[in-house]
């Protein structure tokens, strides 16, 4: 393999961590993994779909021997269960810069996930030629928590420490801030510094910016592309989602994620389905 | 079909127009399509991804008998040829609200584009909940044109006629602005208003954002993602194009794309290569 030289450095999942073992793949063929989809990074609804991202980009980099997912579109077709996945990877192109596949996540014959994923090697020294700034978050110390301190519970909220800006969390007591958005510090309970995977689960992360419009219920994704733009520095990451339009049930969110060094280390937009008010 | 009542609304390309002819498939199969890829749509280097992105939401409309390309995600693998070509759609989920396809655009066997489409049907009268302004685009007549009247010309700038504004076209005399930034007007110079597959070409049609840093040269796009969110009212289009980041050779282009009206009716993140600088 032309990458092989990356591969020993990224163990398919090697049982590291509790986010490491829960996206690891295992390879059984040409193009083909198997997973364990794990209930801890789920909801009552569904799993979350940057937690699914994660598992196809562990596949999508294994099959290509590359460090990092540079962009990876992914559209959510049904609602994955805990337990046995497949994930398929199809090379469709092989270049000196990317590699592009077609990846499926798949339970009882039937596809979960659809993606294409590139895949790539980030210059970690890189210094960039332009950036925008990014928006305002206030400090870990000012910013607060929301869905249980995490202390033994099960679910999302118990994986990952989210302290968000209080200015973006007035839905929670029926004062929305009536903006689309929603910022929050994110970094795993666990040690486990930010690499090409976890940002898939960071672009996921935040409750639904359209909470802000005075808009409930479960808002599912249909739709998300994410880049990884810079190697993340260790530490926790910043996430500033925001929303441009709210319109025939649909919405879209993107979501920011910048480094303890202030760098924007990947971004993204979903679009959803935005939930019904409560009746 | 569950969906007929739309496909007599949307012949496939049935020769209106110009871009109605260049963007037309003929159905050969379940799932398969043939087309001419048109010369006219295209620069020196390549045919336009956006043209690209046209025809295979032309197959993907009509094999789903839905109206609108409700959203796309696009990996560019290959430089596309003008002259014959083949659209491969295969459906992934029909649901009530959208359907979703892998839609793959094929020349000589081998994969030029591969794409997910979601398509579905937006209601023309649906009022936006929410919805962000727009950014500032002078009128009209305050724009300049650039790369010739399109006067019997061939290629795209005969096809379509762009008036950017001034601000953001430093870069042609040697004054780049300095931001990731780009805006124009936007209509085809045939009598074509605006609809979901013109969307695709609109979200494409800007020079790249980087070029008001200073780089020049060809700047290919290696994923784009766009979003048709409203149905486009009768008249030129406006287009606002803005980007975050350039580092390591890559950097991403937003486009809004905004009707008559002024309501948001597309939305597109590009991640794409940096042209190099002169040497």
């Amino acid at each position: 393999m032309v990458h092989s030289e990356y591969r020993s450095n990224f163990p398919v999942g090697a049982g590291m961590s509790g986010f490491g073992e829960a996206t690891a793949v295992r390879r059984t063929g040409e193009g083909r993994y198997s997973a364990v989809l794990d209930a801890d990074f789920g909801f009552e609804q569904a799993l979350n779909g940057g937690y699914l991202m994660a598992v196809l980009a562990r596949a999508a980099l294994d099959a290509a021997g590359r460090p990092h997912p540079i962009s990876t579109a992914a559209s959510f077709l049904r609602v994955a269960k805990p337990g046995p996945a497949e994930v398929l990877v199809e090379t469709r192109k092989s270049g000196r810069t990317a590699e592009v596949a077609r990846v499926s996540l798949v339970q009882d014959d039937t596809p979960i996930v659809d993606a294409l994923i590139t895949t790539g090697a980030l210059d970690g020294d890189a210094e960039p030629l332009y950036s925008e700034d990014a928006g305002h978050l206030p400090a870990i110390e000012e910013c607060v928590t929301f869905g249980g301190d995490g202390g033994g519970k099960d679910g999302f909220a118990a994986q990952i420490d989210m302290r968000y800006d209080p200015a973006t969390m007035g839905w929670l007591d029926g004062r929305p801030s009536g903006r689309l958005e929603m910022r929050s510090h994110f970094r795993l309970r666990e040690a486990y510094e930010p690499d090409g995977v976890l940002l898939a689960l960071a672009v996921d992360a935040l409750p639904p910016v359209v909470l802000n419009t005075g808009r409930y219920g479960w808002s599912p994704t249909v739709e998300l592309t994410w880049h990884m733009r810079a190697v993340p520095a260790p530490g926790p990451l910043a996430l500033y989602g925001s929303g441009r339009l709210v319109n025939d049930g649909w919405f879209d969110e993107e979501v920011e994620v910048r480094d303890t060094a202030g760098r924007l280390v990947a971004q993204s937009r979903q679009l959803a389905r935005a939930g019904r008010r409560p009746s």
